[in-house]
């Protein structure tokens, strides 16, 4: 992994090296990490954690967390290792296949476990061919959250960001298994479909899922000071960092 | 059944007799009606038709529909037949239990399957007691969609409406059976979490989901002509009878 380059995320107060080529994390690494809710001096565990991004992100927000990240491709865990190191950020990166997580981590439950699970199916048909050989799906979807379940404590988070046309396919995989869902739409811009859904679900409750109002990340017109178009909540998240709130109206 | 009362649904257009007390259908049904994409000369099943308010406002709205009810409670499919006959509107009810069908029934495919299955599981808690009682869930909600789906035609689309809430009981139903799902979440006011949510699915459809921006019901400090806080959109859709445009937008 010769080719690398250094990424800013939020705002450049994280310098990240990824692969010039290859699969980069961007906007939904951060907006994973937004929506954990972990407490400091809480567990999380990244499953498939690249060269680290979202567990970087959430390390940078929330002091004092005990972070791991679980990654099959030993370049990628090696940068993850790097980029928590050049960060000063704690971040144990495993080496090590989710369907078939190492000892060590077997033997672990986390108080909450975070992915973003790669988003095309193999066959799936992708508007940019590069992009979708480096992402292609080779562990199902419902793997992921099978292996995100089975690390969990009892009561413990799994915050997942995919695909919105996936949603189907997670919620399928969660139902009976963790409950009290939150899904949070995330969508281009107002009146938009969504592009990606945000989910949580926590291990073994039973409280009925809420379907939230959309995140926009666009404005129609709207410029800030450095010229983007972000709504003022999608600046918050990935510029500065902030944890995306946690709902407060319920339906009636 | 003795005390019925008229209710006016789509601005007065349609006069439909509810039982004063007991299940009475309201804004859902007329939601369902203008979600389903019924075209001319097809065939339309309602799973649990009650008095007939979801059927009678897609015939008002569509002509030369083949239109039935199935309904379980004999007092209330006499009533959608009175209901069919003083509106003027073509609706076979069939008396007879969803999990269980009449053969005549069993013996036919439809283009199209509707229902509103009813909202509480026994022993959940409602804001209602009254309403929760007749409205409790006698028959799961996957049974409803496992008889939605064989009664459809290779091909044929179920539309349902159900609370936000059980979006994961939905889906994780029809995952595997239908696809090409297209949700589309109501709120009560814009921002807020859905309340309910509606579900289309295309029986043997292998497409992706589509997650839509939510249908927005009230308007804050909008009031129409007589009174309304509606949006537009709802105002159409409730008092004109209208469809719920089909969704143009892909997100990218």
């Amino acid at each position: 992994m010769s080719d690398l380059r250094a990424d800013g995320f939020l705002d450049g107060r994280l310098r990240i090296l990824q692969p010039a080529r290859g699969y980069r994390s961007g906007a939904d690494a951060v907006m994973l990490a937004a929506a954990c809710p972990a407490q400091p001096g809480q567990s999380v565990l990244e499953l498939g954690c690249g060269a680290g991004v979202a567990s970087l992100c959430l390390g940078w927000r929330v002091p004092g967390l005990d972070l791991t990240g679980l990654e099959r491709q030993p370049d990628y865990a090696d940068l993850a290792r790097r980029n928590a190191a050049a960060n000063g950020i704690g971040l144990t990166v495993v080496t090590g296949d989710l369907t078939h997580p190492p000892a060590a981590l077997r033997a672990r439950s986390f108080d909450h476990v975070i992915a973003n699970p790669p988003y095309f199916l193999g066959g799936t048909a992708a508007s940019d061919p590069g992009r979708a050989v480096a992402r292609r799906e080779e562990t199902p979807l419902a793997h992921w959250i099978d292996a995100g379940l089975r690390r969990l404590r009892p009561g413990g988070v799994l915050t997942l960001i995919q695909r919105a046309d996936r949603l189907d396919a997670m919620l399928a995989a969660l139902h009976g298994r963790a409950g009290a869902a939150i899904v949070l739409p995330v969508c281009a811009r107002a009146g938009r479909e969504a592009g990606r859904v945000l989910v949580k679900a926590r291990k073994g409750a039973r409280t009925p899922l809420r379907l939230l109002s959309p995140f926009v990340m666009h404005a129609d017109g709207a410029h800030g000071s450095d010229g983007d178009d972000l709504t003022p909540q999608a600046r918050s998240v990935l510029r500065d960092g902030a944890p995306i709130a946690a709902p407060v109206a319920k339906a009636p």
